[in-house]
Parts: structure tokens; C-alpha cells; sequence
């Protein structure tokens, strides 16, 4: 399972002020810790919608691709923003993400097909609600599938994010035990191998940073159900090393080479 | 996941010398502090075949149901030892276990039926070697089956212990890759839902004390693979807090109640 770092978010802390004062060392700083820490790809967003969104997308991407050949995730709800973070890009960028929402449909799939990159499509619905069933989420991988084809990308381009539920939900932890089926049956139902890609955090969103022992508890019991079901890839803080080890001993134990032992 | 301490073993330590001197303290304090620190069940071990097994596994049970009320299990491939600790029993007692293999099936087997207890069936072959494949997995299971039927035990009385290989041999994690598989297909096999018990340090037999962090790594990724398959009890060194934690977290993870987080 390999790990995507969730760590540069321009929103908030040391990260915030480099962006405002528009300084690349703290980003660049950063993304080579990222890299050191065990990430193989790293997630850049800017937050929720607003002022110089796209600017400091395109920002943070040449920062960091300054310093690091890892693939970046482009992490972006407004066109504006995905566009500029597509644009700046001079290396590998994964465009995060679509759904059926018919605004995401018409702004942001196009942005994929315009630059050739692969695509994350999220199980929720047109109105952004995630559907709790098996077979809904299964009948929207296929629909996202359909509308990935007819913006005229290739089925492979397209990845899938089940959408962890936080557990603060009443039925969140059910909700997550059927995501780990509709994992396992999504190549029958795209009738092709799937990437697939979790951010893991959400599993503990909506809950206090003093609960910090109990969500990364959570986190690192969730982690290799979610590894042998056929997740691909994890979007994790990388700075907890317990998670990141714990990915690559996942790795490990559902290999198909000889002696897995030796590359834990 | 109910958590089974495999730390009452009579062959080393401070436990082996208590056992020689007939002294009962230091076997209670480690019964007390395997309660305290999450068992559910006590697995209790003399060994290998040895001089005075049957009399210490006596002592052992008497001396363990003197200070607590979890279940025990008596865990012995000799018919005496078994029937000694079967015997001292005043309690909770689980046979564990046996298999195919002849001796077994004549000597070890019927004292579950004398002692009413539920017992557990190992998925290995009549040479007690563990097959690789899914099949031969599924057929051992069935065949224990009707070995314990014929024997006079009622079905819900076998639980499997699917057998998790060292990975320490070539094609470890493979195996245990299948075994997953098994697990999720027994209640299928048998027809009935099937209670399963594994042995997590068997993962990391034959590794040095020094490799105890990737051990313990690995053995907490595979903790919860285990879980989502629906293994119901995993045997293990309950003084690995983090292990007994994920444990309970698996358990909150995988509840049917509603807001799993308050039960973590």
C-alpha cells in the first residue's frame, strides 16, 4: 500500500504564513521531510474555497516540485484552483478529484482530459451525499467510470476513493465495513484492476485533537483492513511513523514475491 | 476480537521455577496482571513433552482459577497433560486442540467429550503438516468436523484455529494471504457461523528476540486483517499493550452497535 502524504495544506500553521508571504522554503522543507518520512506521493491542498486559491496552488506545486520528483496530488474543489495546480505542474500530477455533482462533471473532469492525467472519483452521489449501501456505491464506480470515458479519458486513468465515513457518524464504523466489500468488488464490477485511494484521516474527522491516542488507535487498526481488502494507496500524516511502518509491513504481507520478511 | 494471553507458559522464566518449587504466587500475580492487562481467556502451556507435565498442568490451572474466573485453555499435545488439566478444571475450560492426526483423533479428542468442553481443531493434515491451498484448507475443516461429530461433541463445540505459517518460510505471507480466504469461507464450509482462534507470535516464530520491533510490526498489521476476516480470539503476548489496544479498536471497528467510537 503505498503512502501519500496529507501533510501540505496551505490552511493553516507554518505553512499559511510561507503561502501569504509567498516564501518556498518552509514548503520546500516540508516536502523533503515528507519524502524522508516514507511518502511516496504527496497530496497538496489550499483549503476551502477563497481568495488566491488558484495562486497558491500553483505556488505550492512549484515549490515542491523544486525539491522532490514525487507525483502530486492535485487536492482542489474549485476549477480555478485544480486548473492552476494542472498548469504549474512540470513533473507527475494526479488530478484530485471528481464526482457525478453535475458542477464537477462539467468544470473539473474536462481539466484531467486537457492535461493527461490519471483521475480520483469519489463513491458519493450527485448531491455529495456518500450512499451507505454496496450496491450504490458499486452502481457509481460505474457511473463514474461512464463519465470518465465520455469526457474522453482512458479507463485506466481513472482511480477510485471509496470515502471513508468518520466514526462520529452513528453508523460510520458500518458504513466502513461495507467500504472494505465494495473495495474487493470493485475490478468485477469496473471488470478491470482498480486503484483505489482512502484518506485515512477521515476516519477520525470531527474529533478532538486531545483524543490524539484513540485516533491514531483507530487509524492504525483500520489501515491493514484496508490493505487486504485492495486499497492501493493511503493518504496518511506521514509524521506518524507508527502508520507509515505499518503500511509498509502491509506491503510485505500481501506480496507475491518469495521471503516478504526481507523487505519489511 | 477477544484477546487470549499466551503468557502462561511453564517452560521458562520466573513460571518455570514456580512451577518446580510448587509455589503458586508468581503464577497468580501473572494471571492477575494478564486480566489486568486485557485477556479474556488464559492459554495455559507445560511445553513440550516433558517429565511431570500432567502434574504441572494441574498445579497451573488450580493455582490460575484460584485468583480469576476467565476461561482457561488447556493447551497440551499429550493425552495426560490434557486430562490433568481438564480434570483440575473448576471453571471455564477450552480443550485446545486437536487434529487429524491418529493419535489425536483416538486419545486427545474424546477427553473434550468426557469434559464437556468446547475444543479447538487445528487446520492441519494427518502428518501435521498445514496444506497451502484454500481447498485442502476447507477440507481439513469439514473433516474435523466429522471427526468431532463422530466423537459425540455437539457442532457448535469446534472452533478452528486456521493455522498461521511463520514467515520465516519462503512463501509465509502467501499462505496467511489464503488464510484470510479460509476464514471468510468456513461459515460457508461448515454451514454454521464458526468461531476461530489464531496464534498471532506464530507470524515471527523462528525471528531473533532482537527483531522485536519488526515483530511486533507486523505482527500488528496482520492483527487486524485477522479481524475483518471475522477471526473471533487471537492468542497473543498480552503485556504488548499497542496489540491489545488494536485489538479493541478492530472490535469498535467491526461492531454492528451504533457510535463504535464511545466503545474504544
Amino acid at each position: 500500500m503505498l503512502v501519500i502524504a496529507d501533510n501540505v495544506q496551505a490552511n493553516h500553521g507554518a505553512i499559511q504564513k510561507a503561502v501569504q508571504r509567498g516564501d518556498p522554503g518552509p514548503v520546500q522543507s516540508l516536502a523533503r521531510r515528507t519524502e524522508a518520512a516514507g511518502a511516496r506521493m504527496l497530496d497538496i491542498s489550499v483549503g476551502p474555497p477563497g481568495r488566491d486559491g488558484a495562486q497558491k496552488m500553483a505556488f505550492l506545486v512549484e515549490a515542491i516540485q523544486s525539491v522532490t520528483d514525487l507525483p502530486v496530488l492535485i487536492d482542489a474543489a474549485d476549477a480555478d484552483v485544480m486548473a492552476a495546480g494542472l498548469e504549474a505542474n512540470r513533473k507527475t500530477a494526479v488530478h484530485n478529484g471528481f464526482s457525478l455533482e453535475p458542477r464537477k462533471l462539467e468544470a473539473i473532469l474536462p481539466l484531467a482530459v486537457r492535461h493527461d492525467t490519471d483521475i480520483i472519483g469519489y463513491l458519493i452521489d450527485e448531491r455529495s451525499q456518500p450512499p451507505a449501501s454496496l450496491e450504490d456505491r458499486l452502481r457509481i464506480a460505474v457511473e463514474l467510470e461512464h463519465a470518465a470515458q465520455s469526457a474522453g479519458l482512458r479507463d485506466e486513468s481513472l482511480m477510485i476513493d471509496p470515502f471513508i465515513a468518520p466514526l462520529i457518524w452513528e453508523d460510520g464504523h458500518r458504513r466502513n465495513a461495507t467500504l472494505l466489500e465494495v473495495v474487493r468488488r470493485l475490478p468485477e464490477a469496473l471488470d478491470r484492476p482498480v486503484k483505489t485511494v482512502v484518506g485515512l484521516s477521515n476516519l477520525t474527522s470531527g474529533r478532538a485533537a486531545s483524543d490524539r491516542d484513540r485516533k491514531r488507535t483507530v487509524e492504525l487498526a483500520f489501515l491493514p483492513m484496508l490493505a487486504a481488502a485492495g486499497v492501493t494507496m493511503v493518504m496518511l500524516n506521514v509524521f506518524h511513523a507508527e502508520a507509515v511502518r505499518l503500511a509498509r509491513a502491509c506491503e510485505s504481507l500481501l506480496s507475491q514475491k518469495v521471503f516478504a520478511w526481507e523487505t519489511l
